[in-house]
């Protein structure tokens, strides 16, 4: 099993959108082909990408993680079934680099991830969700996943009634479940924030029948506690589906505060890109195994080499991997929703093209989707992003 | 005040040295000249780089850091001084940057804070260290700092008298506390590494007449509990002046245990980037604020913007600002533990030229150093680094 080449890109995913925190004008992503080559004169190409709320990382994949992944020794790719092991190549990349400071370089590794996945998976004639399975679940994958609508994004001049237009667009779609943001955009002062927030949350509220378990509200970490406390005493009436990202990702502690308060499920972890960050929002963040929704992004984290860390520090930890619903939309979180059993996955109807969204030929119907047999991650079966992808 | 223009290099600090976790033998730095224009029509040019341990960030600064940091706003700029104010540049350059993920765009920021700082001091036409003072101080800055030199690695044929000779090298340039790596070169198992680690330690104990306050131990983090455990009750009769980074910089939860069975002082956060990440250190870390020693290093974790706020949130947990010992041994923080009170600063009289030492006419006298009076960081006053810098 050997590296054949490495090849990198960058595209844009900007919008015009924002959310509470930053704005996505100038947001970019990288995207990689892996070709690798298995001992009996098979090749496979996969391919992988970064999704939204963090860069792309050219500079950090041509300086380190490109050379040193070429440079990873063959014996270490070899899985025991006979197929690619990407845990061989996240060490070769990880060579010479010093434990703590995980962000940038998480992106980069995940991004080569991914890639490796889809080669794996190709290798082995399987779609991912199935290769995942095989190897880790005594070949017990779900038949669909449960998948929710994100959108609900600041932009210039958009009012309660083209914010209901868009959450429409989604149950137009199959979805049943939809996100929206909150915290205001950035810059507008808190009092106001959240007096315009009770309108449109009641705004989309009602075009969901009034049931709260059908609405996400999501902060992007935006709040100090006095913020998620005032918040979370308006939002608790509703009884929503969850109340997402209200703090600072790394601050435990005041997490530990707010679920003391605040009754319904909280979600968070998108912006922890480690098994030890994750590991210390379970330690010391005081979130609650019955209902919280952990939102770790493979894509973003060092990729499903670390994930598969993760989620093991998550059972040695009392909490199930239906706990766990991927931030990024992607396929690739997709399939691991569906081979390893998490409680599903995010999806960006409208926003992040072509890197949001999954394959063409696979409706949403009551918010559940079903994954394609294609071997890989399922990246040629959707044409948008495949057109992006095949140029490399 | 305005950003007139910012130049980028990247220089090798490639060694043969290794400490227990990486090797050094591709470890590179970027370097930075950033030029200020005050409103009066006079011009400085600060320069900055990042220590070692973490790589040069050309991708991150061509990619966002520098374009942001030449669109700030001039009045953010301005300081009540009449001076230059970094925190308006850091602002701009954290700039639709989410929370979380404090890695790699740290050292990019902390590299250009370095030479805002500078920019900043050469503008006052005072030493960094004065103007810290006089800023946040009253004036009131130290005469000298306390250093010591950081050793001892492992490098492929050294052996104990090797060792001892290049202690005694440090003793001779007026150290009188040293450092040397411990915890076994990559790969050493770990009852291999002890045995040997035991005889190293005691052949530099009697070169410094046998008195554990003058020798401090670095693991760099490779340990889980229960080497560190074992190294912990090997360490503790040699009464040791710290015991360095014996864990994952992030597992707190282990640090607490460590904390309540060894006695003596430890020494960690050379590996945590943020004001965050060391709170998180300072909640649920178990450290002792009587005896253990901080190292956050303001050149790979956002600058100096980021490490007054450090300073602050320390405070306000009752750690004074002389339980901080930076990480690096540059003239940088050796600036800031003089003008803002810290313990003292590492130095590295022999590896990572030539970003390691001081000012060439600043003799070391009982492990104590005195300051420059030169506008700046001082780095006109070091031949060696002046000459990598001045061709930026």
């Amino acid at each position: 099993m050997r590296i054949v080449s490495v090849r990198d890109g960058v595209v844009p995913i900007a919008s015009a959108i924002a959310n509470a925190y930053i704005d996505f004008s100038k947001m970019t992503a990288s995207v990689v082909a892996v070709t690798v080559a298995d001992g009996g004169g098979r090749q496979a190409t996969g391919y992988g990408f970064n999704s939204n709320g963090r860069y792309a990382q050219p500079g950090l994949l041509k300086e380190r993680f490109i050379p040193r992944l070429l440079e990873t020794s063959p014996a270490t790719l070899e899985h025991a079934d006979g197929g690619l092991e990407p845990a061989g190549a996240w060490a070769a990349m990880m060579k010479n680099e010093k434990p703590g400071g995980h962000g940038e370089r998480s992106v980069a590794v995940g991004v080569l991830d991914m890639a490796l996945w889809d080669a794996a998976a190709k290798l082995a004639r399987k779609p991912l969700w199935k290769l995942l399975a095989d190897r880790y679940r005594g070949g017990a994958a779900d038949e669909t996943a449960w998948i929710y609508a994100a959108g609900g994004y600041y932009y210039p001049g958009k009012d309660n009634a083209a914010l209901v237009e868009e959450m429409q667009r989604y149950l137009d779609l199959g979805y049943s479940v939809v996100k929206m943001k909150i915290g205001g955009a950035p810059g507008t002062p808190l009092r106001e924030a959240l007096k315009e927030d009770v309108s449109r949350i009641e705004a989309v509220l009602k075009l969901l029948g009034g049931d709260g378990s059908r609405l996400c509200v999501d902060v992007n970490g935006r709040f100090g506690l006095h913020a998620a406390l005032a918040y979370g005493a308006a939002l608790e009436p509703y009884r929503l589906r969850w109340y997402e990202e209200p703090l600072d990702p790394l601050d435990y502690a005041t997490h530990a505060a707010l679920a003391e308060h605040y009754p319904g499920p909280l979600a968070t972890g998108e912006n922890l890109f480690s098994m030890q960050d994750a590991r210390n929002l379970i330690r010391h963040g005081g979130l609650r195994p019955d209902r919280d929704i952990l939102q770790f992004d493979p894509a973003l984290s060092y990729g499903l080499v670390e994930y598969l860390r993760t989620l093991s520090m998550l059972e040695q930890h009392g909490w199930p991997a239906r706990r766990c619903v991927p931030h990024g939309g992607h396929q690739f979180a997709l399939n691991i929703a569906v081979g390893l059993g998490l409680g599903g996955n995010e999806s960006y109807p409208e926003v992040f093209a072509p890197f949001g969204g999954f394959a063409d030929a696979t409706p949403v119907q009551d918010s559940r989707i079903r994954l394609p047999d294609a071997p890989g991650i399922g990246f040629e079966a959707k044409a948008s992003l495949w057109a992006v992808l095949k140029d490399l």
